[in-house]
């Protein structure tokens, strides 16, 4: 069973990259991804930081973009300590490691997403996840430095581990008789592409001011339904088929 | 109820003695009480790290023996990454949360021990408590710093609490921000009805015999996404949008 990646974007201190690879390493996660770290990479505070986790860190990748960061991934999860006004699912962190388990097992690349030491993630990285993790601390001080969340993201996968044996059935897995693998990341973004530019052609997203919350939010919509490969490609004739319209002849259309 | 209480032996950067007091706050402990903290108290390299958590930095508490520290204690617990030997029980972080919220309701007055950074407890500080608490995490890579240590006492304290109201592990909860309504069976018929008179239309469901099943494997997608009212009056518009194309004159469309 594949263990979630972790992807830092655009990580600010080599020493915390290098705390995170430690936190990692003690829950058993190995796959780092770093999008656009500050001070490029290889770097040598990191590894120093690292002391001894040097798997992870001889294994870091690199990337220019999340999206990039994230392409080959099925079920990607954003950690964040606000709410983005996003329909986004929030989990905590158990349920996010029950949810991980069980996705896992079922063959689903995991990744996990951390934003900046002192900003966090933009709405707009949080709105490419499948759900969001929020754990629960004391609200008066939600602060977690990043190693420290990487540790009880990783923490919270490992305790869910086999050895428990706890029950890792979940709601919402995809429809039982659809063989069809998940859709990956790269499968949605160019779904939402598709989707945005017939809407644009066809004056849905006529306002921009509205059109950044609009989009974010029917990206968190279809997120939401975790289209098998298949359905995405029904979806894809959906829009084709609308956009196209009556031209297209339909022989049952009495 | 009182929360339990952090003691640390002998502890040698001040950094970590301010990263620990961050820790605690994230999980409601306040009280900290150094051993022989090596660089003596106060030290404004705690403080500076601390970042916030002034609350805790300031009730610091300074003793000269893990005995005297320990002193008004009912229950006391040593974290260790080693087995020692001990006929002290050993309990794993739910098992020691479960506990101290037990002890805590009658009554008890906890704490918490954890050694110096490079090398631990002692045996004869370990063998002063009641349990011992052992981290599950990979064996192939135990070692965690001190202050990752303190938040996973502190985080399985906090989430072993009473609720806090706020019930984030059921998955496809109505989206928290979102204060439309679920769309009811009424107004997802609705919409099934008019997208599939739109695929009718444009020939997407031109396939008589495919008709039934596209049709059900399409209400299937929709109803997991569970939308609320306000998403579904969304999807009616990119529906009636697509199907209507071009004509509809959208100022954007260049």
């Amino acid at each position: 069973m594949d263990a979630p990646i972790v992807v830092l974007d655009r990580p600010q201190l080599g020493e915390n990259i290098g705390f995170v690879a430690r936190a990692m390493m003690n829950c058993g996660l190995r796959r780092l991804r770093l999008v656009r770290p500050r001070d490029g990479w290889p770097n040598p505070a990191a590894s120093a930081a690292a002391a001894g986790a040097d798997a992870v860190i001889e294994g870091v990748e690199v990337f220019d973009t999340i999206e990039g960061a994230v392409a080959d991934i099925h079920r990607l999860y954003a950690t964040t300590a606000r709410r983005r006004g996003l329909s986004t699912p929030v989990l905590d962190g158990e349920g996010a490691a029950r949810e991980m388990r069980a996705e896992a097992a079922e063959g689903c690349r995991l990744a996990v997403l951390f934003g900046r030491e002192a900003s966090g993630l933009d709405n707009d990285a949080v709105a490419l996840a499948d759900a969001i993790v929020e754990f629960r601390l004391d609200p008066a001080f939600r602060s977690l430095n990043l190693a420290q969340a990487v540790l009880l993201v990783g923490y919270g996968w490992w305790c869910a581990g086999p050895a428990d044996g706890r029950d890792l059935r979940r709601r919402g897995d995809l429809p039982p008789e659809d063989t069809s693998p998940p859709a990956t990341k790269e499968e949605m973004a160019n779904f939402f592409s598709r989707l945005e530019r017939a809407l644009a052609e066809s004056g849905f997203l006529r306002h921009p001011e509205k059109r950044p919350r609009m989009v974010r939010n029917l990206r968190a919509l279809f997120t939401r339904a975790r289209p098998s490969t298949a359905e995405l490609g029904a979806l894809h004739g959906i829009v084709e088929s609308l956009r196209r319209g009556r031209p297209g002849d339909p022989p049952d259309a009495a």
